[in-house]
């Protein structure tokens, strides 16, 4: 994709995505950039409806279901928000990519981590953002931290502990795999740390 | 899959796949079959949210966003409906599966005809009917026939004459491809003389 930068946020809940999205934003747009905050699942009216089915179904989805409900709205959010976002030369902040699809449908449940890979780049047409921000964190901290937040449990949240381990590991090894892409934080820093992090590999990218 | 028996029926709106439908599951249900009537998009609760994203929603909806918003309704549909019923030995008779998709994503619009089966059969895990009954009709006669019904327009039934030739030409080349599987009817006969025809292939199979 050409002119704008795309970076994406990723990590387990409660690993600090919004809070550095929202610094990130905040900083862009005091130096006159345009910034479009968005989010998968539910980043277009489309998805916010394959969102709705994905978390709040109460019968059973089948996992290549939600996987390709998850690819029909990441295809439906590049091509129809990021792309022409980009294509004007903004900068699109996202919470959650396909690192998160493939950690979490690929190395969390049954399905061949490569074949998700696989699946969100056909939906995409091999889109991937300039720099994809880690937020790594100790599960049974990211737990307390939910826990004292008080917020209400969705159904990829009230899976156990051992699940939050495998995702946790996935994402390391998918930055391991692409560093050029990733930038790995300790997301247990303090929040203004992580921040000057994100701004000067972003401020890199801008020059 | 093993044990039951797998129709399905495929052709454009108006070929009289819901009367054949119809007519095998009576004469079925009278050899004291049990039978399992679906269709897709929209077999299931998950798929009814699926269809109405595809159907009605009033935005764009991308090319690849509906081709993995179908498929998905496939996997939830074979995983939790038609290979349940195949397995306690009974009789899907299905309105439109893959071969729809591969006729309409594929042949009619931008996609590649291969990519979107693979993508269906990766939804699927390979599953296929074992007969397939195609209801070939000319799409102005098709549309004659809704015409005089006077249904109301869903967003296919709206696209141009030409998409459904391109349709019919599709349809007819993955009958060619898989003689095996296809049974290719002339919609234009009397509903009873299609319904003896369908019989005897379905018949054919159960012995």
């Amino acid at each position: 994709m050409t002119r704008g930068l795309w970076v994406t946020l990723e990590g387990g809940d409660g690993s600090g995505k919004t809070t550095q999205a929202t610094l990130l934003e905040e900083w862009l747009r005091e130096q006159g950039r345009t910034v479009v905050r968005t989010r998968e699942p539910g980043g277009t009216e489309v998805g916010v409806l394959v969102r709705d089915i994905v978390l709040h179904h109460r019968g059973e989805v089948s996992p290549r279901a939600e996987a390709l409900l998850y690819a029909a709205d990441r295809a439906q959010h590049v091509a129809t928000l990021v792309r022409p976002a980009l294509e004007r030369g903004e900068i699109v902040i996202q919470d959650r990519y396909l690192d998160s699809s493939v950690a979490y449908q690929g190395a969390g449940r049954v399905l061949d981590a490569g074949e998700v890979r696989d699946l969100s780049l056909w939906a995409t047409e091999g889109a991937l953002p300039d720099v994809t921000v880690l937020l790594d964190l100790d599960p049974r901290v990211a737990r307390e931290r939910l826990d004292a937040a008080d917020k209400p449990f969705d159904r990829l949240e009230a899976e156990k502990a051992e699940f939050h381990e495998r995702v946790r590991a996935a994402f390391l090894a998918l930055a391991a795999s692409d560093p050029h892409r990733f930038l790995v934080l300790d997301a247990t820093l303090p929040a203004a740390e992580l921040a000057a992090a994100v701004r000067e590999r972003v401020a890199a990218l801008l020059d």
